[in-house]
């Protein structure tokens, strides 16, 4: 059923740009290629190391998933390959089921990259890019600062040229502690060099080369090579002073030639256990990936495809497992960089995958004095970028709960690793959300004189009545809160005697659903024996549609009201006559929106 | 700290009622406890046989926990007791762990009612009983439909006097279908009478008596003592004809005597095996407990404590523990027996713990020769009454989502038992609530002519301008449905080439989280990248507080509007041009409420 396939599987995005692509795209697709290139590079090995894979496999992952999000993504400026959160999750993962280094370890990898790209693919064909949504700001905030943090805890060992282990950041801050004594010298003054001068390069680099005279647009591209210079440099002091003899240790040699062709483990057990490290990588991953993209094409008034993004994302993450790959996805700052350097079409990318091919050719002996804190100290200052303690202040002067959701996740994941720490941050979020709508804001309204509007008795002065309660609930009805509202109209009737009438405004309810719907009924019901009759006013359309269909208009012991004065003036003139039409008072004319 | 104590322990309700019990009261309570005793012999046996425990057990949880609610239960009919459903789930959890009828397994019985009652109690004084509003109508509604099913299909193996086992629904059916040519029919002959009879009794007796000229209060007495005459009749068949020699299972020996004091097993792994089973139990308990407590008491006005009933609940639970009882609740049959029998306050509760104990002192081996069919035919005749499957249809013609909460739950359920079946329905709610607010109503409105009135522009004739685009959000924003506004955003930007102002009419959202503000921010930022400004218009009170604490209001590209009218007549006049202030037109004096 080949147009049923074609309805599933949205059209190429390469159908578009590919037609249109010119001499001029291709000179800004090839600058920024080369650009993104020398960057993706020292990125691509110390992620790889990072993940406790061996450093050419970086390179590996940076050329088929390139192809493949060419062809099918929707973004044109997203640059794939390895992350570091992704990179860190990966680790997590596969340290608990094989030793770091072992084949058996690049085999698990291979086998998550595979797991992750198969679920991606069935999230973007099956529509499932929704799911991201319940991923809130302050979780993924939370996630990505901590994750920041317990990485570049976990690159302290190596800056140190110790050996230290441990689960979560104090325990492994304390293993770093015990082992201070130990401190291989040279080795921490390489690495921290290194990152000073990764910093300098950062921060001071830029301003310097303008103030020199430089186009700002080449100084940017200088400053960009920061690392590949720290690496050339350090490779060639770590040659000539035979550094590695003094005990400093080097990457070593990395295979050259073209990425190999794998396969995943076929082997249930493993899958049993990856597959959940492997869907909340997927979902990591595609919110990392669909949040740079949608930011830079928002800045073209272009636009991403939620569900096709997932579709390349499973694609690139399946040809990185039959390449030798790990688990990749969209990185914020290469795409940023790719993007400035005047990127055009995915085409860049090709040209990038060409890049690391010919590095993984023709560069990997070069690299074999490389010393590991030099790449250490790299990965050191990327991640730190990403960690915002920040956000902990923004959210707890904003609201309470978004604090709660970002403090809960950020300590989960210190204290209990990336997998729990994320699973514990929606959880905590979601749950967070159902207690507020479980606990609507329920207002007791009364006419403001002189106009036809109610407003809340407790912030404005209004005319009420002893024989009738006007109740405004502000949330839609469903079953965790029906009880509450039950609860409200319960006590209007147990404290005021002479109550005949409760009206409730629906202005601010969007759902009324089956055991709201049973509760109103109730309400109904018990009002009805305590001789009081229960009306509505202001439902709304989609509401109206529902209510119709059940008994609840005919059995209703008041009335459905179009609007509440209209509710108020038939079921209690005698307000009307409290506040006489007129002059809008005082009141209500410098009231600014509230309630 | 005993100030501290009297502040988290609500005061005693028996303080309340105790001090005004008078004589009319007194008689009210006695004749309604002989009812309610007369119903519970039989109940208690039967359920306990249900629960896999000898058949005394039922009594002896019938007597401590009925005194404990008395001095501590804010309902003032409440029966507590045995009950069907809890019945089956204690079957259920204790069933993996030891064999019906062993003596590890009655232990085990007791353990859980002393998990379920530490719970209860921790609950209460933790003020956690608003967690029960997470049950909804539909979740309840299946859970106790498809446990009736399971609870009427176990008991027709001892109908048919066969063995079968089979977990889930259609095993069980199928070991009693391959069971079908072992059928003891004398055995089937004695159940199926009995039902019919039942049955008849519920139906029919009541009628023939009151045209017979009994008072109906009368009536209904003798109709409800119909469980008992079937036992008195059966059990004497049974003796006299001697059944058991004819291979009719009987009762048999019954200890005489008062409960016994027990200790629930101090084993931590029996503890985390109960632990959910435990909690389950608690919750379904209490709902069960409260639902009918508030029923009735609302029927005079009064009103009943959730966070007491928890305590009194826990507090029964661990009485049953110590005196060889299984978890119990309050049951609605009963509750609703002793209300209509006259019951004025907790007292009747005492009484009948009295009748019970008389009963389990005096009466238990006038009860040897009883039919255990006899028993299982009361079961079933009890618990049919508790299946409604019209809920099915009346959700599917309601609203979807409820119907999906009553199919899931009731065939989770029945193929996986109570409490997967539970836990499936609870996520299956939580799940649409949040998938239906993620994906929010978003109506692009227009000026209702001669008004100052916004509607859809798909229900009403209204004016609209091509250089202003007016969006109402009918939810509130928060993480899972921020993205859906995004794209609204974008899709209006992307389709209005004129468009130079984006208005949210803000009366529809109570509250916008962090993820949402952010989400915001992104649009404004965005949006004047466009040469578009955003402006947002009759925002709440509270949301207002919370936006002043940020700096949208001062970064916003427009402004923030007391009313949405105001926003449009100053961004866009030219709408008020095409819409001149006049005669209210067809379409505003006719629309009954809609949107």
């Amino acid at each position: 059923m080949p147009s049923t396939w074609r309805r599933w599987l949205p059209s190429l995005p390469i159908a578009d740009w590919g037609r249109r692509y010119d001499r001029e795209a291709l000179v800004g697709d090839a600058v920024a290629a080369l650009i993104v290139t020398i960057m993706l590079i020292p990125q691509g090995l110390a992620y790889a190391l990072l993940a406790g894979l061996p450093a050419e496999v970086g390179l590996y992952a940076s050329v088929a998933p390139l192809l493949l999000y060419a062809v099918l993504g929707t973004s044109r400026v997203l640059a794939v390959g390895p992350v570091a959160v992704v990179s860190l999750m990966t680790a997590a993962a596969i340290g608990e089921h094989a030793v770091a280094g072992s084949p058996a370890y690049w085999s698990a990898a291979i086998t998550l990259a595979f797991l992750s790209g198969a679920m991606l693919l069935a999230m973007g064909l099956l529509r499932l890019g929704f799911l991201a949504n319940f991923l809130s700001h302050p979780v993924i905030s939370g996630f990505i600062s901590a994750s920041g943090l317990l990485i570049a805890a976990s690159q302290l060992k190596t800056l140190m040229g110790v050996q230290a282990e441990g689960h979560g950041l104090v325990p492994l801050l304390a293993a770093l502690a015990g082992q201070a004594a130990h401190t291989h010298w040279l080795t921490l003054a390489v690495g921290l060099l290194t990152m000073g001068f990764l910093f300098w390069v950062r921060k001071g680099l830029k301003p310097l080369l303008t103030a020199w005279g430089l186009g700002p647009r080449l100084a940017d591209v200088i400053a960009k090579a920061g690392p590949v210079a720290a690496i050339a440099a350090t490779t060639g002091l770590a040659w000539g002073l035979d550094w590695q003899a003094q005990g400093v240790k080097i990457v070593g040699t990395i295979p050259q030639g073209l990425p190999p062709l794998t396969l995943p483990e076929w082997d249930p057990a493993l899958w049993r256990q990856l597959a959940l490290p492997a869907l909340l990588i997927s979902i990591v991953g595609f919110v990392e990936s669909v949040s740079v993209g949608q930011t830079l094409a928002a800045k073209r008034r272009q636009r991403i495809e939620p569900d096709q993004e997932l579709v390349a994302l499973g694609a690139s993450n399946l040809s990185a497992a039959l390449t030798g790959g790990f688990p990749v996805t969209g990185g914020f700052a290469r795409s940023v960089v790719n993007f400035d350097a005047g990127a055009r079409t995915p085409a860049a990318g090709v040209f990038t995958a060409l890049g690391i091919t010919l590095a993984s050719l023709l560069l990997t002996p070069a690299l074999y004095y490389l010393p590991q804190a030099t790449l250490s100290a790299t990965i050191i200052v990327a991640v730190l970028s990403l960690v915002d303690l920040g956000m902990l202040k923004r959210t707890w002067h904003y609201a309470k709960p978004d604090f709660a959701a970002v403090a809960s996740t950020l300590i989960a994941t210190l204290a209990l690793g990336v997998e729990t720490g994320l699973v514990v941050g929606v959880g905590v979020s979601l749950a967070l959300y159902l207690w507020r709508t479980s606990r609507p804001h329920i207002a007791t309204v009364g006419l403001v004189p002189g106009t036809q509007h109610f407003r809340n008795v407790l912030r404005h002065a209004v005319v009420v009545s002893p024989r009738l309660v006007s109740l405004r609930v502000d949330e839609s009805l469903y079953f965790a809160n029906a009880r509450s509202l039950e609860d409200r109209v319960n006590d209007a009737v147990a404290t005021m005697p002479e109550l005949r009438h409760v009206v409730l405004q629906c202005s601010a309810i969007n759902d009324i659903d089956a055991s709201a719907l049973e509760s109103l009924e109730a309400i109904d019901h018990r009002l009805r024996e305590a001789g009081v009759a229960l009306s509505l006013s202001e439902v709304k359309g989609p509401v109206m549609d529902k209510l119709q269909r059940t008994g609840l208009p005919r059995q209703l012991g008041g009335g459905i009201f179009l609007t509440h004065y209209q509710a108020v003036s038939t079921l209690a003139p005698e307000v009307l006559e409290l506040a006489p039409p007129g002059q809008c008072p005082p009141c209500c004319r410098q009231s600014n929106g509230e309630e």
